[in-house]
């Protein structure tokens, strides 16, 4: 079961419902781009390269819905439509990745509305496709440097679910561990919205890979003690310069394994690297509702106090020399990442 | 309202039960030391003052519960329950500190047990008092570091309720606000019991100084962003070269502090300052049960999968290396911390 398909008999975008794993399982289909957008806000979907497919889906979506009689006018409705997706999330690139990819094939294709139409589908189809085949290929890559006996620290959910299927750094786990190598994880709940604690141990489970669950707070107390050998985390945009913007949190781990001479790795297809931004500090963060920190209960009752107030920064940067190196399906990048990087993503475009 | 404190008519120990606030506030009487012990242990008091307090007034209790008819044989009956009430946790050193104080009058007195058992009591009043006002001078020294329009990242809770009242880190916050500074405190939450999020969030609430919660993970943002100007914490011991063992998640902090040039001290009174220990690495930390990572629930649901493990250790140790200084009741110390700690120590044992 991939995390983001298409039903080819009812044309619609079936999606697995994150927001209430492990504790339900449930599919939900869409049929409207627009709530497809609003999925995407309301994390049903999330992980970078989901995102990227959810809302290439999204696009053959509005094509249905269009009514444009022109190849022309369909053009333009798609435009506003990727608008629309783009919107829904600011930080990670992958989406706009897809959504440029669509509708550059749109612009370059000539022929009726309904051959656009079933242009637009296919390609969101191969996006999707592609991901999987992607994600095995860095899983490959990023295995050869996991020993038999690691114990690796991981934050945020970067598995099956975070991609259309496989995973980015959790499939260099579940790679290293299909390959008979003894791996122990220690996995950050990554708060607020604990997908490490619901979503990446759910997923461990599946694989038979053991792991504890840690507060986000212990991994420095972990890796001050030498119990951990590798650092891996996902990113949902890379700057040209190897700056990292991933779920929040991920800086703080990030200094805290260089701190203990711990190696460091993001794991990203190289569609997550975005050469036209030069550094982290031109990633816009997203801000997320105050809610998704102050709902927390425990037995029954909220732990904040009545009329307690939040911020909630969702994604962090943390700088290219905190990092160890970068691990693509062209190969593991190491510094100097400005200029290897380049290389491993134009690599991807001329193969 | 003391956290915790002597009843004289009734000869009980009174705590406020801090593990249902801010939702129920709720007293709690003890008459028999070993409930003392574990409550300690359960965190119905916590925070490294209130538990030295709560064991001082524990052998209060031990003294009264004894039937011993010798002076010396009621010494012995101390001197066990000294020994559970010292196990019920391992890492704050004022519980060590307060017991070891008591024992040591009941054994420079001579006298009936009844006159004895009235020393006990007499004493435990003076830790408690003492603190209160320790507490206030620590809170002057450090609100000389303090601006107005100061951005302020606490961790745990260190305020009325982590002491008998007044508070050390969160009394340094209290005092500037007293003398009018405008101060605004991004509360971490402190996972993975949530003494931020529940408790310190309530104090600010009562003392009307603005906060907003943030998730541990979002620290690093705040501090990378420029929006942090002083980082503050308390301690539950602190080493003789000045590393600091305080609730898990401190060392990270500090890192992310330390990695923007944003000024972090540990407030701590002297007797948390254990000189006996030399370095952080000798300091015990305590772990703590799967259930309080794994408890989590949000509209009702647990958040983490069935059959899910957890590691908890509750301390970890930041090297003083990341501390700007260390606020005391007798001035803030400066590196280096080993010989400048013990004289900030020996001052007040001249005192």
């Amino acid at each position: 079961m991939r995390t983001v398909s298409w039903d080819y008999d009812k044309q619609t975008l079936i999606m697995i419902d994150q927001r209430i794993l492990p504790g339900r399982f449930e599919l939900i289909h869409y049929s409207d781009y627009r709530d497809v957008a609003q999925a995407i806000t309301d994390m049903v979907v999330r992980g970078a390269p989901a995102i990227g497919a959810a809302a290439a889906f999204g696009l053959a979506l509005a094509a249905n819905q269009s009514r444009a009689e022109t190849a022309k006018t369909l053009r333009a409705d798609l435009k506003s439509a990727a608008e629309e997706l783009a919107a829904a999330r600011p930080t990670a690139v992958n989406l706009n990745w897809a959504l440029r990819r669509i509708l550059k094939v749109v612009g370059e294709t000539e022929g009726s509305p309904d051959e656009l139409r079933a242009v637009v589908l296919a390609e969101a189809q191969r996006i999707a496709d592609e991901d999987v085949e992607i994600n095995q290929r860095m899983a490959r890559h990023g295995a050869e440097l996991i020993n038999s006996g690691d114990v690796i620290i991981h934050h945020c959910n970067t598995g099956a679910l975070a991609t259309v299927d496989w995973g980015t750094a959790l499939g260099v786990i579940r790679m290293a561990h299909e390959q008979g190598k003894h791996i122990h994880v220690l996995v950050d709940e990554t708060r607020p919205r604990l997908q490490g604690a619901r979503l990446t141990a759910w997923e461990l489970s599946q694989y038979g890979i053991p792991y504890d669950i840690i507060s986000d707070n212990a991994a420095g107390y972990f890796l001050r003690t030498g119990q951990v050998q590798k650092v891996l985390f996902g990113a949902d945009r890379v700057a040209a310069n190897g700056d990292v913007a991933n779920k929040i949190g991920t800086y703080m781990l990030a200094l805290a394994a260089f701190d203990n001479g711990v190696p460091a790795y993001s794991v990203v297809p190289t569609s997550t690297v975005d050469l036209d931004t030069p550094t982290g500090e031109q990633i816009p963060i997203e801000e997320r509702p105050a809610d998704e920190v102050l709902d927390l209960q425990r037995q029954g009752e909220l732990l904040s106090p009545a009329g307690a107030t939040a911020r909630n920064p969702a994604f962090d940067i943390t700088p290219h020399r905190l990092l160890t190196g970068i691990i693509t399906e062209n190969g593991v990048v190491y510094p100097p990442f400005i200029e290897n990087l380049r290389k491993a993503v134009l690599a991807e475009q001329t193969a």
